[in-house]
């Protein structure tokens, strides 16, 4: 029922209705995974259910290279590793880039979704490969604004959870500057409203501008200062007796890189759509509010978080910490390098998923605590 | 030979040849007191020297009123307060939207200028008013980038310092965000290379985004959170099934209120031509590198910082407190606003000028320091 390992497989999930009460019909979610499930797959079993970022995409054994394979900390002898496209994206799953069921694009069709949007997707499509259960969900930056959303929506579907630099609901200040990035986007020229798949050009250059905006937010001022400081670009000079465009800091050039690296490979409306998620994220919505959620979470679940952190600052794990209804454990990276450090800080990552996974194996689980409570049968 | 009490003076400073070899002909500067001078203006007397941040003007008395006027911390009863408007900005100084000798604005042709351009400048329009010493300079953000190139520039001219929320260079972040915000401005079409200013547009839209994006460095994540956090802009949802323009979580309607207020009192391309000289700050250029630079500075000069400030983290002004060759005091505000902390935060702001103000009257003086040494005469 699973995909063959480290395959690119499509699930249709039919249609789905967003919370906010739109549909998108006819939905696919796109999986891989990695190792041998064993135990049920509709109990308790060896899965960890890995949860990408705003761009990231069903390949964690790419983008978390030195975390998941044979022998590391997520040791695919031993388990089975599942990561699956967001809802929104461009990366197999169903987002305004895909294909309608008219056979035009999505575009400005596909509706505004939520992070839980997102989550009720893929359980959609654990459902229809006959996954019931997993033992683990982790995810940083949206993958762990979606692993607390699992543990919310479907606690008797998760036993442990591992959420990474993140935080509770967005911040007001998330919200200021990724409204900056989907406007810098939704005012270029050729987003045309956001029907432009099919007209042969494309907002790049929004897209390229949100891109560098959001880099500055994920990486460490100390760790750009470091690598760039006051550099010129080499061969240009920005000290000129005029600003001219073509005349850079070193750090100039390197955010233009990132911006247009990014436009190779990334749809300007699926970024739109996706930042526009995390703009809603807010596990308390609906549920009482923000600390009510999060006390009813039983779902066992560490915290951890990056000491200079400018998106999701530290402060804001340390309130998942505090408001948890079953913290497992809480743990910092410290790294110049910021809210990235989750992806690039490899050695620190290795101990503290190491921790994590060591922890799962001696904690009661969520489930054990709510059969224990007499809330649902183990 | 100073303006008379309140009132806005403009002072012809011919020529200004810029660091980096241009020319700006016939530049004025643009200046205010408050208080009585009193002393020798060429040598000891009671005058502190004022720098605005950004795009603040001469009226040091509004947009510091809790800190200048009779019995305040810079009390006007004692002290003779000055307060210049930086060359390259629209509030009587010459700038890129000030009329060029031959009648038309200055536009493109106005070059790109660097902090030590602007103390230049200063300094010159301080010579035309008879005025060869100040007791101490002071300012916050790129007020404070000035203080510091006083200390530098001009030490046999200044007795003591108060760099608040600024760093020795730029930082590459900074560099970042701050060019960010130029492109902003510059790619939008009313921008028209530069040369606007007579054509009936403006690219106030640009400027509006800018503006946004600086907002977000210039107030702390926490207090942006406390006022807004996740609320819906009054009569609107931003979380309905699709996303709209129109329908706004309160932060985007009040960044979008500070970029429309921007608008209505700066020009675009004084905002850029006054971003760039922050690009280029650094004290280290032709001096040897940053911490030569800093160490030779003999003028007393205390350091003030904000620990939630985004813009310019704490460390940077530790690293000055570090490196300053005469370091008077340091001063951390404690405050969720961030970099604003050192407009907004009165009571603390209060005491720390009090207190600065009293070390100036203990302390020796740069000069007197000098003069010790055999480096120039008191």
């Amino acid at each position: 029922m699973l995909p063959s390992e480290g395959d690119l497989h499509t699930v249709a999930i039919g249609d789905v209705t967003t919370e906010a009460g739109a549909t998108i019909a006819d939905a696919a979610i796109a999986v891989r995974r990695w190792g041998e499930l064993r135990g049920e797959p509709d109990g308790e079993n060896n899965i960890l259910l890995v949860e990408h970022a705003l761009t990231g995409d069903t390949r964690a054994d790419d983008w978390w290279c030195e975390i998941i394979g044979p022998g590391k900390a997520l040791d695919t002898d031993r388990w089975c590793v599942v990561c699956t496209n967001a809802l929104g994206s461009c990366y197999g799953s169903t987002g305004p880039a895909s294909e309608h069921p008219d056979g035009d694009a999505w575009g400005s069709r596909f509706p505004a979704i939520s992070i839980r949007d997102m989550v009720v997707a893929e359980a959609a499509a654990l459902d229809a490969l006959g996954i019931g259960r997993v033992h683990a969900v982790l995810g940083g930056s949206m993958g762990g604004a979606r692993t607390l959303e699992w543990t919310l929506l479907y606690p008797e579907r998760v036993s442990y959870a591992l959420v990474i630099a993140v935080s509770a609901r967005a911040s007001a200040w998330q919200i200021g500057i990724q409204s900056a990035q989907i406007t810098s986007i939704t005012q270029d020229p050729a987003w045309q409203g956001g029907d432009y798949h099919a007209t042969g050009s494309s907002p790049d250059a929004g897209l390229a501008a949100a891109r560098r905006l959001a880099h500055l937010t994920y990486r460490g001022e100390l760790e750009i200062d470091e690598r760039f400081g006051t550099s010129p670009q080499s061969g240009e000079n920005p000290l000129g007796p005029f600003r001219a465009d073509d005349q850079r800091f070193a750090v100039q050039s390197y955010l233009e890189h990132q911006g247009k690296k990014l436009t190779e490979r990334f749809d300007a409306a699926c970024y739109v759509a996706l930042t526009e998620a995390l703009n809603r994220h807010d596990v308390g919505r609906g549920r009482g509010g923000l600390n009510k959620a999060l006390h009813s979470i039983n779902v066992p679940t560490m915290v951890v978080g990056v000491d200079t952190d400018i998106l999701y600052p530290y402060h804001q794990q340390e309130h998942l910490s505090r408001n948890l209804g079953n913290l497992l454990a809480m743990a910092k990276l410290s790294s110049p390098v910021g809210h990235d450090a989750f992806l690039v800080e490899a050695r620190q990552m290795d101990r503290i998923l190491r921790n994590f996974i060591a922890l799962t194996e001696q904690a009661p689980s969520g489930r054990e605590i709510a059969a224990a409570r007499g809330e649902y049968a183990i």
